[in-house]
């Protein structure tokens, strides 16, 4: 607290990341990371942007990022005016609340779902309302009717990892045309339908990307949207009102390389998801029920033991997946999917724990 | 326009970086970047970071960045909760707008300064007064003794170039103890003095520093604010609102490894000062008036002929400098210093337009 402040600091209640253990080899299930390197071809894009002598450094970046979002736009059939790219979809996220979502009508999202929505919403003075989930962790779009200033999910959501149908989405936009409706996409490559080609069909629809999860950067922070030209307008006056340039240049090479790559990107996805449905089985025989999932996490709870204290005792084993103590969720654990050995060594370990 | 956007995106008008030209060799004098690549270890410590197969791009960056923080306290003397780091000093002031410069009274900042501070007022509805330079372009501390919601000045200023001695900076936090003054020394390394030894004396001080200028980073976006730990909060607070990881992985090493360089960075920055005060001369040998400068860039005023034919002339030459649009200076050029053989081009065509 200090004088200094202004209002808006002392209201805020900022988003918690997950742990990053400062340990030699945690089995480091919970922050969602892929557990696959990304693509050799975005290694060489970095080594060749550096240079010998790392001269182009000096310079700054384009900021447009004009050759990332050309090549995004063409990988998803879009044009470049409607690809917005961002320091991490979490800050793209944040300019869609500022941007797109500040209306007079408070915004609808999930009770369950990505806990940042309602700090950034916090940050911005959005007043929003949550809809509760169903009893089985489902989304049903009829609960999304009523007039609201936007309507924001996760597709697949998360924590839960459960995903909706296209169809369901297309359910929510016709019945939102007055509203900007914003899917989060930041796990559809691992077995969700992505809203993508419904964007020159519905002016409304805002489509939230990352190369955090199944393209292995999230050591780089690169996100996109994409939507209609008049929406990535909106973010992209707001981002011009913060920050000339988001993306630095080795940011901008990594990620526009690894679209370069599609046959790696399918191979590591593939093997995700390979490993989540080899560890939802093995979870299940545990005694775990386990939200289906479409995501590189699963969603568990034991019907015998606390989720609090299973966490705990997996991390005096160096083990590390992600508890919330929220209501509805605070018996269950979010487990991203590592390799094979760590998966293995996570199965290993709740057998002990739960013997 | 779009009735998806928010009342904010109607009112804005976004900043305009200079321009990036896509020519192979243009000679660029238009956006303050320095002429001289960063030092080796930088390259270094990137490659060491990205590693034979960039494993660790996978994984989130340090969302704290506290090995960088804690390495530039320790270059400043600070203590690391005295240190913010975001994604380059544009990132930084934007916080800092919200942060702590939202108050019931107008902000004030001079007429003649960064052309992004009304933008950021802008964008967050801060209230902010004008306060006009002196004749000679000059900061008059005596002009921010009314109290106010804060006080922001680039010191040395831009575009003008001109700094204030530290006696004045002290003067200023002395007049304004209740009021947050923030001293943004993007271009204190050529030639200005820091105020960072004061913030253990003024608990209203915060100091913005970026490595985009004399640390040859501009295209990795680091920027920093040093102050009382409070301060440093409030930033803390709104950037874990916003983004939970601004800084990447390489810019992270990067801005790192140059603080360990430190016969680098003096070298650098002894060349660009060498070039200016000889590129001075030669302007004003030329028929310019120039404003002392204290930066890595002069702001020069030609007695008999107007500056956006100049500015155009040399463009249409491949040489770009900056011309501003804007009361007071619209018959100024902001010309960056550049290599020794940069410097001489600029010269050379000068020579020619007003032969």
């Amino acid at each position: 607290m200090s004088r200094f402040w202004s209002d808006i600091v002392h209201r805020l209640t900022p988003y918690v990341p997950g742990e990053q253990p400062a340990l030699a080899h945690p089995v480091k299930l919970n922050t969602n990371e892929n557990p696959y390197p990304p693509s050799p071809r975005v290694v060489e894009a970095i080594r060749r942007e550096l240079g010998e002598d790392g001269a182009s450094l000096r310079k700054y970046p384009d900021p447009t990022a004009r050759a990332l979002r050309e090549t995004v736009a063409k990988h998803h059939g879009l044009r470049v005016e409607q690809v917005f790219a961002g320091n991490g979809s979490d800050e793209v996220l944040a300019h869609a609340f500022q941007a797109l979502l500040k209306h007079d009508k408070p915004i609808r999202f999930p009770d369950i779902t990505y806990s940042f929505y309602p700090v950034y919403a916090q940050l911005y003075g959005v007043e929003y309302e949550t809809v509760p989930l169903n009893s089985d962790f489902a989304i049903d779009v009829d609960d999304y009717r009523a007039p609201s200033g936007g309507v924001l999910l996760p597709n697949p959501n998360a924590p839960t990892g459960r995903a909706l149908p296209l169809s369901e989405i297309e359910v929510l936009l016709k019945a939102n045309p007055d509203a900007p409706v914003i899917i989060d996409e930041a796990y559809v490559d691992f077995g969700a339908e992505s809203a993508v080609n419904l964007i020159d069909t519905y002016p409304n629809l805002l489509v939230v990307q990352t190369t955090s999860k199944a393209r292995s950067l999230a050591g780089m922070r690169v996100g996109f949207a994409f939507g209609d030209p008049a929406l990535i307008e909106a973010l992209t006056r707001v981002k011009d009102s913060f920050n000339s340039y988001p993306l630095d240049r080795l940011a901008q090479a990594a990620a526009l390389a690894s679209y370069g790559d599609q046959a790696w990107f399918e191979d590591s996805c593939a093997k995700v998801v390979s490993s989540r449905e080899k560890l939802i089985a093995q979870l299940q025989a545990s005694g775990f029920d386990v939200v289906p999932s479409a995501a590189n996490f699963v969603f568990a709870r034991h019907s015998a033991h606390d989720a609090a204290t299973l966490a705990a005792a997996l991390k005096t084993r160096e083990i590390f997946v992600r508890h919330f103590k929220l209501p509805r969720i605070d018996q269950h654990l979010r487990i991203s999917i590592g390799t094979p050995s760590e998966c293995d060594a996570l199965v290993a370990a709740l057998g002990e724990i739960l013997a």
